[in-house]
């Protein structure tokens, strides 16, 4: 995963991962602006360590672009229901621009009402989820956002058909001296891009990420077919992608349970991805900074837990992808040999420069 | 726990429980409107088998009030900071009344604006959460309440020391012909109040909910004190309880983290308890009935689902906290033995007729 690049990974500035994505787009059909905007959103999750959502990606979007599954001109609506909430439908546009300008609108609407609260139907997969619950931060505000996973790797809890997804939840909070507190989780014990990533790398599954249908466990990524995600604490993680995939898709009109689409294996059939992004206005409350001060207080008192045998520090959430952040801003983004052969062949196809070229 | 009242627990009516709660309540200076609605929020939690969260507290509540830890004639304001968010501040009255006036609040919101969020600082223990989430249903619209617990016996991921609590976590979504799906789970493996109820009841705990300091597993209930709770999923439990807890605590300028009064241990010491409750109102994204029946399509979907070796059946959040409130409205509420006892001693110390009088 993210965490293990070697020494040796070849490493490339964001800049220009992020010129290499956009091109993509482009040679795909994509206005240049466009083009741009998603390019930045999608490097954002490479820079932040979620490499399992970001030019990982790539070579799938561009294929279901080109198999006329996604719309590259789409005509995004934000359509107002009610004062304080919106629902925008993306109109099977990338999932990136569309829900980014979800998270305008709810910054928005937040501004002028203390919340705002936007769903997205008609979008498609967009990315790692902290990237878009951090967008609030900037503002003093803060963000939570839930998704609909584009594929079914989820039964109901005692059940063996894949009818969930891994539906992931982000919330971020500001800090004043502090980093930002930002959550990104999937409901599952590890999210379907790491299996995906684990299968690329070669590399066997810990117990307790899958089990397959006579619930044995399952280590093998290239069997992930034959089973199925464990969601956290048992029922109770079924229970919250269940509940989270109701507010992101059925409550927006997007797919959710047996009509969600399975974008590993389906390039054509539109997702009608689901997402939605509740913005708080932390003024509406109280003074932002001294709010701030608050969360870096809780922060330190955290950090200055005794530590349980076994572990050398507390980490709380938010605080390796800061760190991942700053690093790969530094040194490049790493992008591992299979990675960079299946960037290659999609830069040849699409008749654009090598990413290293 | 709630399950498993022998079929010679006693039992008593929802009404003569709640009747018997509000004299307790009123004989604590409580006055008689605020002590039947109390009442009446209180017996909810135990007639849908919350019932670590129901009468078993009274005894508890009423020895707060005593000691002068709880106010009994608050002043509970509604205090606007913008248009469809509000705080609301309890004057460190009764949970119960504090909540159900944010959740009534939200709910006045949400039909203006289509999202209401309502914090709540300086409040108390309120009870089961789905009770308050759930109030939204019957106005076609969804409830998600957060909630910091009254006594910290979480430590950050990887530490030892008791910063966090709980922190419950409850949405109701309504269907149309099937009951409503309503998640209310502690981002702990197990609830507190699960681990007070095995102590009462002279039950091991099974391996899994608590470890101790050495990170031992820890199975009698009696020793909860030597360790502490486990989150689900690890990391991600102790991030989901840390980051709902700086929107339900630290957010309304309510205690979280170092500043939770433990109140099974500090009878006079104010809580300052801070709740957030969400609440959307269906209508602002789409016809309500053409929403609740896709909610029911969800659901059928998932029951239909094969099952896994082991399981009977696939079972939904709230779908056992609704048989049990059928259950319970038929044959009323089991009181096992030594809850009874200590409801005996309660009754006499205040000079009120015994429940089983």
């Amino acid at each position: 995963m993210a965490d293990n690049p070697t020494r040796d990974t070849p490493r490339i500035a964001a800049s220009g991962l992020t010129q290499c994505i956009a091109a993509a787009y482009r040679a795909a059909g994509i206005a240049a602006a466009e083009a741009q905007r998603a390019a930045e959103l999608m490097a954002a999750s490479d820079l932040s360590g979620a490499d399992g959502h970001g030019v990982f990606r790539l070579p799938q979007y561009i294929r279901r672009i080109k198999a006329g599954g996604l719309n590259t001109a789409p005509d995004i609506r934000v359509i107002r229901g009610a004062k304080a909430s919106a629902l925008v439908d993306g109109d099977n546009g990338l999932g990136s621009l569309v829900v980014s300008r979800a998270v305008e609108e709810a910054i928005v609407l937040a501004r002028e009402y203390g919340v705002g609260w936007v769903g997205v139907r008609r979008g498609n997969h967009a990315g790692a989820a902290a990237v878009y619950a951090a967008m609030p931060l900037m503002h003093d505000m803060i963000g939570l956002y839930f998704a609909v996973g584009n594929a079914n790797h989820l039964p109901p809890w005692g059940g063996i058909d894949m009818l969930l997804s891994t539906n992931p939840i982000a919330i971020a909070v500001p800090a004043l001296d502090e980093p930002p507190l930002i959550l990104d989780m999937a409901t599952t014990v590890a999210a379907y891009g790491k299996v995906k990533v684990a299968a690329q790398q070669g590399k066997a599954m810990p117990e307790g990420w899958m089990i397959d249908r006579e619930g044995r466990p399952l280590t093998d990524p290239n069997r992930a077919d034959d089973g199925f995600l464990l969601p956290i604490g048992g029922y109770k993680g079924a229970a919250l992608a269940l509940m989270f995939g109701l507010l992101a898709g059925t409550l927006n009109g997007a797919a959710n349970g047996a009509d969600v689409v399975d974008f590993n294996n389906d390039d054509t059939t539109p997702t009608n991805t689901g997402q939605a992004i509740c913005v708080i206005d932390i003024e509406a409350f109280g003074e932002p900074v001294a709010f701030k001060r608050q969360v870096d207080a809780v922060i330190r008192q955290l950090h200055g837990s005794a530590l349980l045998p076994g572990f050398d520090q507390i980490r709380l959430p938010g605080e390796d992808r800061h760190r991942r952040i700053a690093e790969r801003e530094a040194n490049g983004v790493p992008i591992p040999p299979a990675l960079l052969a299946a960037l290659d062949r999609l830069a040849a196809e699409l008749a654009i420069p090598k990413l290293f070229g």
